[in-house]
């Protein structure tokens, strides 16, 4: 039959075809069943305001079960080898019984169609694996709706038992800033040779950094990690003590010849071990939730502003006024408060 | 006589001790009076609200005066000699009968108590010239409302003749972009010898640049500085075209030995013939206006927000359900925005 189906019930309307609703995502979560867990990220990831109901009931319902799990953050500028050293990263993880979701903030990815994650060959040996959730960056118009997207899409992962969430970034625009809000942990990776101009990392990330990793320090590669090495070590002390309390350490890897990875694993888990026992965990998240709150509410109210036709005029007209040089900002937001205030 | 002065009239409360209305401070700005100039940004500067309100009847009524300068934002890091290049820059101005005003933004001021335009020994030459307004950066909370501020006192500088207005910053933090936002032309002093990472200067900054000069170019510095020249020439030839259609110079300045500054200072002339020429002065000054709009938009509707008990009191309800994990972000702003449409 051609045309709308007028025997389909009011329910059904309520998702696009073949998702299941709230009850039935949340218990399929809470099982760790795979296949509801990637219904349920598609519909926090929806911009549709229906779906944005949905969505917050059951991430509210997801919430008690939430914060369980170590997030870390990994950054370096395309080239480093981030999906490699993920891939070998995840296996250790994997051995040791953990659930490991693999997520990405690709601020590119609107010009460029994505270009992290993308690759699904350098993490073949994961990509299957009943333990592994693998999500590419959400599509979304600005960096602030993809990072709340993945902030959703860490609590869902946690309530499904992923108790190792990795979030991959690349290090060259301002989604490491992004990405260190919403981890505990800040995983630097760089490539042997070059002070950091020449990489392309953006100055001010290395000082996030809570670990620098030289990847790609392979045999024939090793003098220069060395030296490299030297370098991001005496960088380091340059800046004020870390707020964890912790002293950055730089590490060599090679991934491709499996040397320095599980050094890595067991640096995380140190961290995790210090962070935990001087409570700055516990205050980083608090911190972290009261962020997002904040741009979400910001977000809110200009969303709100825009929906009413008079204040859309007005602000228009103000913003036209300043634009032109005829009226100060300080006169224009008065005008445009008054008005909101009668609304 | 001392305790207060109970005959004082109900118009000498409005300003503090010796402060003019705006009458008297907007026909001595336009006649060029460098105190009362100097009183007016004193008023614009102030916090208090009653104050508010006055500077921004004194700005409105500046308004049709402005517009008519060169606004000139000049950057580097302490130690690469911004007040000595000013000092010099300046006094070719002033032979060519131009009003110079120079400003400053310093992020680190709160914390250190301003270090620029605080050293009055490397402008001495300038100092007391009768067309010359120098001004240290205003005291300020945030760094948006100190930019504000500074935005406000160009116009006031504009509105009293000076038609350069050199503003200064310290290129290490997030001041030099506001700077951008504010100035036609960016201006960024490096020193010789070493990449950018060598002397502090963020990444990003470079892209800013309408012109690098590699200042303290001096005899015993020269071939470090020809190698810098090299460099940065190159390193600016690897960015995209920048938005004015403007490619970039770099040009050797030592201050101390009177060698560059000429032609810097036709430089600058030749940047300015070419966006006004091609429409971009006007353009950008109009984007420039709007973000100022944008930015002082979202400032009042947070502090309209705060002034009112009932949505500050759900606001920090809200924002604690959120930081302790009880609630989603979404929820929390859905629930105030309720509220907020009601009041």
């Amino acid at each position: 039959m051609d045309g709308p189906d007028l025997n389909k019930t009011a329910a059904s309307h309520k998702f696009p075809k073949g998702r299941p609703d709230v009850d039935t995502l949340l218990q399929g979560i809470l099982q760790g069943n795979k296949v509801l867990l990637g219904k349920a990220i598609t519909l926090v990831e929806s911009q549709l305001p229906e779906h944005r109901k949905q969505a917050d009931d059951l991430l509210t319902r997801c919430l008690p079960y939430t914060g369980k799990s170590q997030r870390i953050g990994i950054t370096g500028v395309p080239g480093v080898g981030k999906s490699t050293f993920i891939n070998h990263y995840a296996q250790i993880l994997l051995k040791d019984k953990h659930k490991v979701a693999i997520l990405a903030i690709d601020p590119t990815s609107q010009q460029t169609g994505g270009s992290i994650l993308g690759d699904k060959t350098r993490m073949e040996d994961i990509y299957a694996h009943p333990d592994v959730m693998i999500r590419p960056s959400p599509a979304g118009k600005t960096l602030g709706g993809v990072t709340s997207r993945t902030r959703e899409t860490i609590l869902l992962c946690e309530a499904a038992g992923y108790d190792r969430i990795i979030i991959e970034t690349v290090g060259v625009g301002q989604s490491e800033t992004a990405v260190h809000e919403m981890t505990d942990i800040f995983v630097l990776l760089m490539l042997p040779g070059g002070g950091d101009e020449l990489q392309g990392i953006k100055r001010g990330i290395m000082e996030l950094a809570d670990m620098v990793v030289i990847h790609k320090a392979d045999q024939n590669n090793l003098k220069k990690a060395e030296i490299a090495k030297a370098d991001y070590s005496r960088a380091l002390q340059l800046f004020p003590p870390n707020p964890a309390g912790w002293i950055p350490r730089v590490r060599l890897v090679s991934s491709i010849e499996n040397f320095g990875i599980q050094q890595v694993a067991e640096d995380i888990d140190a961290y995790f071990l210090h962070i935990l026992s001087n409570g700055y965990l516990e205050r980083q998240r608090m911190e972290q939730r009261k962020e997002w709150f904040k741009n979400t509410l910001e977000t809110g109210i200009t969303e709100y502003l825009f929906q009413q036709t008079e204040l859309r005029n007005i602000y228009n007209q103000e913003m036209e006024a300043v634009a032109k040089g005829i009226t100060t900002p300080y006169k224009a937001v008065h005008r445009i408060l008054e008005k909101f205030k009668k609304v």
